[in-house]
């Protein structure tokens, strides 16, 4: 006998049962046909990539967590986002495709990461964005939280907020100030929500700022109200700041044009104290919390960009786009116990033949199959208490039981396993029976 | 500006356009609809394992080809199909499972294979496989190509035959030869299709085989006639094997079972020279041919074997299983011509706001989605004809224009943009005609 091996994987992977798994699968179709429903192509990239395209970009947290290795002569790095393989694929295939391009992804990518409960190494990315080329409309600013507010309205998972706003706005108004690089600031302003107001003021004195622009900082972040009220109040301020003026314009269309999208005004919230990272996004961003769940923090994150692959080509691709960490979401929403896996199934009917009438077993559920009812046989030797027990784990809606009594009568006992109800029934019936989802 | 890198990607890796991707994401979702009809459950296993673990079995081919390596203190490898992990998982997760279990699983596995034209080093497989506890109906081994048959049938790609032996029939037969190693013998016969009857008939010989046993072998391989006259054949040789004797029983209940699942008896063939891999499967086992195309080989292969996870457990665990593989599937078909990815699309409509109106086309937009349709709107600065072009590249089936005219009537003028028919029409009305596919 060969050595037995305990089986096991790799720490930070999620694996789920088959309960689970079917859950998942329901989030992430949800997702991918809402995606395809608002235009978006699919594209799968490898998950492996030469490393030396993959890391153009270089340095950074992101890629002492890249995995990477040889193999023959290749220098090969796994995908640890959606956006690089994007920004590589719309620069390779440029010329075969329709701008504005809009893609979807959903797939797994990879981050050795320090090994922490919640985090993971592998993980789904569900990606959506749209790519001008030379220039793209802010009205793809707005359709992005279009296209999420109907994704999570459809999952269920309790209410929720985009929340938006403007790296223009913010850029524009400490240039205003005088701050020229408001990197420090936003760092600083970003951790609000962490460390609270008055610790945002001592970490603002110690960047040198006066007590003055203090605050102004401080009454610009506390600026509250509708999001027309917002808008309102920043009009108000008439700070005289070309780049003020332009994202304060664009928050303004943006917010119209949700309205129109039919995005409800309790679903957005126009936030000044979110910037998401530091130098990638230019104008709008977003993130979007559970409201019930503030301690999950964001679940959807992006923003508009304004060049989304200059490291592999000299067109400029403005761009716009969100994400969806599944992985991390799923995991977060089972801890919440917003979702439970309990209950699922995929199969309407499982027929249990008793011993030697196996081949009625079989014509039968060929009979109900082509009539689109879904499941199978379990015509294995064992007891019927079992196969009841098989059933209800499964949680299979119906069994059919068939001995000499229902090959007689041709009538099945059909059996649903949830109520206990059971009736005999012809086939047709039972077709009926299954498709009504009700005994007759 | 940032130093341009060429973007490109690995050898041996498939990357599709959009147009193509749709249409290989129609095949996939196709077999994934099917295996979750016929009650198989989804299973998601990380694409890397532990190194020690996933090799447990050690030696062979593959092992040269599985990507390895280290990050941090952990020895990683790619999984390079689905059934090792399968394996493990059953295992691992062995009392949360119910038996028979069946599962599908359709992933990308990974193989370091030498760069060859058609084959990949990333590539989907999607199998399944119905996993016992101690054992497994027969029934089973006929239910396996009826997931196939309909899998195939609804992809239509052509007439296609499934191809099914039985590993212990031809133990058996070797066996009443006295050749009680049967590899080699085996291993030869397998290239009957390559090198042909004669070349066979030498390479026996150099097996030291006597000409009564080579006569025997060649007559049995010839064996000819219907999927019953083949067995009745074989039953006429009388051979006094218990191996052979069971084979011939499950077979001929394999055929019996097949018929009652509605397989049609054109689309399978006993085939007495298929032998798949050489110590694997133990019983049962299946290829797939595409009759207009013997070249393109086996699309669909798996069978019978009687312990899938000794290296991980005690537990005796056998089970029958088929895989496709996708991508190369894929890329067959494309090359022979057999599928085209031209014409797809998952987009009803495309708006085209004339400049000003952007506000009009989104309303509209928001009206119609809420109905079903699927679309989006195209509000780009630009030229009309170049938003016309855009549409048909993506092949979208309809568009609107939106200006003054139209918001004055209420009536938009709706483009197939397939037929040129147009007619202007009220919101209703384009519901109605998206939803019936055709003007009214």
């Amino acid at each position: 006998m060969a050595n037995i091996i305990k089986p096991s994987i790799l720490a930070g992977f999620m694996e789920l049962l088959p309960q689970e798994q079917i859950q998942f699968n329901k989030i992430k179709d949800t997702v991918r046909k809402t995606y395809e429903s608002f235009g978006f192509l699919p594209l799968d990239t490898p998950a492996l990539e030469k490393a030396d395209v993959l890391l153009a970009k270089g340095g950074g947290e992101t890629e002492k967590q890249v995995y990477r290795f040889e193999k023959g002569k290749s220098d090969i790095a796994m995908r640890f986002d959606l956006t690089v393989p994007l920004a590589r694929y719309v620069a390779q295939y440029y010329s075969d495709l329709s701008f504005p391009f809009r893609r979807y992804h959903i797939a797994k990518v990879y981050r050795g990461e320090r090994n922490q409960r919640g985090r993971f190494r592998e993980f789904y990315q569900a990606d959506i964005d749209i790519i001008g080329d030379g220039k793209l409309s802010i009205i793809n600013d707005a359709e992005i939280p279009a296209v999420i507010y109907e994704i999570f309205a459809k999952l269920e998972i309790g209410d929720f907020t985009i929340r938006i706003n403007n790296r223009k706005i913010l850029k524009g108004f400490y240039g205003s100030l005088g701050i020229e690089d408001s990197t420090y600031v936003l760092r600083t302003i970003d951790k609000m929500e962490k460390i609270g107001l008055d610790n945002v003021k001592l970490e603002l004195k110690d960047l040198d700022l006066s007590d003055e622009s203090i605050d102004s900082i401080i009454k610009f972040l506390q600026i509250s109200g509708s999001n027309q009220e917002k808008i309102q109040a920043l009009k108000d301020l008439n700070i005289d700041n070309e780049i003020f003026q332009e994202g304060l314009d664009e928050i303004e269309k943006v917010f119209a044009y949700l309205k129109l999208f039919k995005v409800p005004e309790k679903n957005t919230e126009f936030d000044l104290t979110i910037a998401r990272g530091l130098d990638y996004y230019t104008g709008t961003v977003y993130e979007t919390r559970l409201d019930a769940h503030p301690e999950i923090g964001s679940i959807c994150s992006g923003g508009r960009y304004d060049n989304l692959a200059s490291h592999y080509t000299k067109q400029s691709l403005p761009g716009v786009g969100i994400s969806i960490g599944l992985t991390r979401l799923f995991f977060q929403l089972q801890e919440a116990g917003i979702i439970k896996a309990e209950k699922n199934t995929l199969t309407d009917l499982l027929i249990i033949p008793f011993p030697g009438f196996e081949s009625y077993g079989i014509e039968l559920l060929a009979e109900l199959r082509a009539q689109g009812v879904q499941g199978f046989i379990n015509g294995e030797a064992g007891k019927l208490g079992k196969k009841m027990k098989y059933a209800d784990d499964l949680n299979i809606k119906y069994t059919i039981l068939i001995g000499q009594d229902e090959v007689d009568q041709g009538k099945y006992m059909l059996r649903n396993m949830e109520t206990g109800d059971q009736e005999a029934l012809t086939s047709q019936e039972i077709i009926a029976c299954i498709k009504n989802e009700k005994m007759i």
